[in-house]
């Protein structure tokens, strides 16, 4: 594993005492070099006359990989480690949310009014007329980010337990990226009905819906439903998230290599929720050649027992992903770490592009591609391109709630899609830049003017 | 109603403009002061030659009175007003509470610990150890305020959308009072079986449950059954919480007027959550003589169709609340605005006690009858000796989250109201200071130590 990029995800803190006389951080910074760990900040805590107390910030690429960083330290004579622990897990302890008032509470006449007897008078003016709750309390600002745990990130069916850390994360990026209050919702079934009802009946308190990491095909139907059954708007993120920020990239990686939508072959590998999400949109933004494959290879007419949503997309041809690879302009991959090689990419058409979403670990790493391909993209911070669905979720809920939309529709996806990639302008785009960073922070605005236009031009804003 | 105190529940900021010469300012407040208005900060904007701005706040007592304020400010000559604004709809725009990161979000280091790919290992982790979940989320501070609206304050069924001001402010107090982080959710069903289920759904995210304004008798079965098939805390504090802190406020009362609560006698008005749960908790704390009214007067025996909980309470005697009051020596009101007449003060016992606590309007003003009982208390913060749960709920939750609780005990209850007893010292008890402040910042500590100390009496402390 040590030709992965040592990355952030796997960092550690490492406090030691040095001898202090020249040559001894030398010796440190120069063994962990020597296994291919990778130095952030080094801070000197104190320093005595006889040691340097200092504590670093080293980079793995797995928790193997951390494990040899340590042990080449612990052979260095006269340093003292005196406490090693992962950032990553550092940052999670009691949580990485919280709730905060708005308003302080320190005296009667601030209780008088923010509780009882003068919010009875805030209840009394929203029983009269139901549409004050979006003027009077957070339901105008506020979303529901609603998990069974069946599908977190990559990772499988994980149970809602284990969810929650994506759910409290992607609280984080709406508050940070979008100013929106979200909440995590990480529910004790699996069951569709009772997905579905749950979520109805906690709906009275929230502006909209964001669904995450449920397993496709329930995913679909519960989207549906929801979007039918509440009035307000439902977002299920792996799919149209995923979609949004692919074809924004899509469009601009077509820009570099000269080649048109409507006319490129296109191999989609992995059929859930994401994969047929980019499918549909894709058709929608004029694509013709869509090959779309799951873990059985090319999803053919010939095959029995197709879902609804992958019958959409059966074609006549049958065979691996290897086979539908061959010759195709565009991978996009929403699937599993490894499944494609090195020979597969070699042998697509020229220029090809190629975008390994899967999380937390790509369809192929873009070390191993990188001199093969005209654009590469993937799913993770820690590398150029990221297909991160935070360009797309924040601006497409800010614009829901601010247009206060009872619902979303394919022109705000492609309109939200066009305004992100219209953000690299023609001469910045390049193979290592064909979509803004997610801290670019003209993206939220960006997305969320295209959908409350697409929201007036659909006819479905109220506000 | 002008022989209510004005309070800041109807509280208004009124900006205007005044000529700037000597003695308007004094027309304005003689104005106010001659219909009954209560003035706050008077502030001055800014001052020309001409003119004074200044924005004042004042206090009425309803919405006629404010009204009533306004006029008598236009009748006056050369005085502009510029704006009208009501305090408490001000404070509520927006909503109450809102969801802060816990960590910064401002480069791909912090997305790559925080969400992807970092936040993965994090999944596994809790997947591998479910009980991680309590370390490395929001799980081990966090509660659901859960409500129908079927009970709104005192103000009926207003339904959820209506309650949400109501959790809203609770969420505040959670985070102000216990440093919890709460969280408001109001269910569009009001049937038994569908809350209890959608409280099992949600429950993952939670460490403790928080029912607020569900109707008696339903409140009793869902408390209870949430509280058989939930592995968290489940605390009605409408039940608990009202008996809680009446018991506490009760024990000093006593004091008092010297009377011991195995011998005095009680009537109780409201048969409903709190009435009853603080029948039953004054029975485990000694009390003999009960007698519980509702609408249709004394429960007795003699009565058909009373529900269990009722039934616990039924007497042999009948007759009207007056009837009941004859010669009692505390009453205890948790039902409905003005049902108790000065007459039916006067024909308790002597040293009558009254706590009138219908929230937002007491069953007698205490104006009325601040001459004629020994001890009176409410539910309001305008009026001494609030009976205001906010001294029970964020301990008891502080206590049992700290101590990892599975379940709530009556011994809780009971070590929870003498610890907020004790802390009024017998030379600070006296009729207009039974109970600690709201804002005495020992009370959260106490009752946590309390609930602490009984969950490892009770075996049911998981840490």
């Amino acid at each position: 594993m040590t030709d992965l990029t040592p990355n952030p995800s796997y960092s550690l803190t490492i406090r030691l005492d040095l001898p202090n006389h020249p040559g001894t951080l030398a010796s440190v910074t120069g063994a962990i070099a020597s296994v291919g760990g990778s130095l952030g900040q080094i801070s000197l805590i104190e320093r005595t006359l006889k040691i340097s107390r200092r504590e670093l910030e080293v980079d793995a690429n797995s928790t193997e990989h951390a494990e040899k960083i340590v042990a080449a330290l612990r052979e260095l004579p006269h340093i003292k480690i005196l406490k090693i622990s992962d950032r990553t897990f550092d940052l999670h302890r009691g949580g990485k949310i919280h709730i905060q008032s708005r308003q302080p509470l320190t005296s009667q006449s601030d209780l008088a009014m923010a509780y009882t007897p003068g919010v009875g008078r805030i209840c009394q003016a929203i029983a009269r007329d139901p549409e004050e709750v979006f003027a009077l309390t957070i339901k105008s600002n506020s979303v529901a980010i609603v998990t069974d745990g069946s599908a977190v990130l990559g990772l499988g069916n994980l149970g809602p337990k284990a969810a929650l850390p994506v759910m409290e994360g992607k609280a984080m990026l709406f508050k940070e990226f979008g100013q929106i209050d979200a909440f995590p919702i990480c529910l004790a079934t699996q069951d569709t009905e009772k997905i579905i009802e749950t979520v109805k009946n906690i709906a009275p308190v929230f502006g909209g819906v964001n669904l995450e990491d449920i397993s496709a095909p329930r995913c679909f139907e519960i989207e549906a439903r929801l979007r039918q059954e509440l009035d307000i708007p439902v977002f299920h993120d792996d799919q149209h998230g995923t979609a949004i920020v692919s074809t924004a990239a899509l469009y601009n990686a077509l820009k570099l290599v000269h080649k048109s939508l409507p006319e490129v072959r296109i191999v989609i590998n992995g059929a859930g929720a994401a994969g047929c999400a980019i499918g549909r949109l894709l058709r929608k933004a004029g694509a013709n050649h869509i090959v779309m494959c799951d873990s059985k290879g090319i999803i053919s007419n010939n095959r029995t027992n197709l879902t609804p949503e992958k019958q959409e997309f059966a074609v006549e041809t049958s065979g691996t992903l290897a086979a539908a690879m061959k010759g195709a302009d565009i991978f996009l991959g929403v699937s599993m770490p490894g499944v494609v090689s090195l020979e597969m990419v070699q042998s697509m058409a020229s220029d090809p592009i190629v975008f390994a979403m899967a999380n937390p670990i790509p369809e192929i790493q873009p070390e191993l591609i990188q001199d093969y391909v005209a654009v590469m993209a993937t799913g993770r911070s820690d590398y150029p391109n990221q297909i991160n669905n935070v360009l797309a979720f924040p601006g497409v809920f800010r614009g829901a709630l601010d247009c206060r939309t009872a619902t979303i529709t394919t022109n705000m996806y492609l309109e939200a899609a066009q305004a992100i990639a219209h953000l690299v302008p023609p001469h910045q785009l390049d193979r290592e830049h064909i979509i803004p960073s997610v801290f670019d922070d003209r993206v939220v605005t960006a997305v969320s003017s295209a959908v409350q236009q697409a929201a007036r031009f659909d006819g479905v804003a109220r506000q």
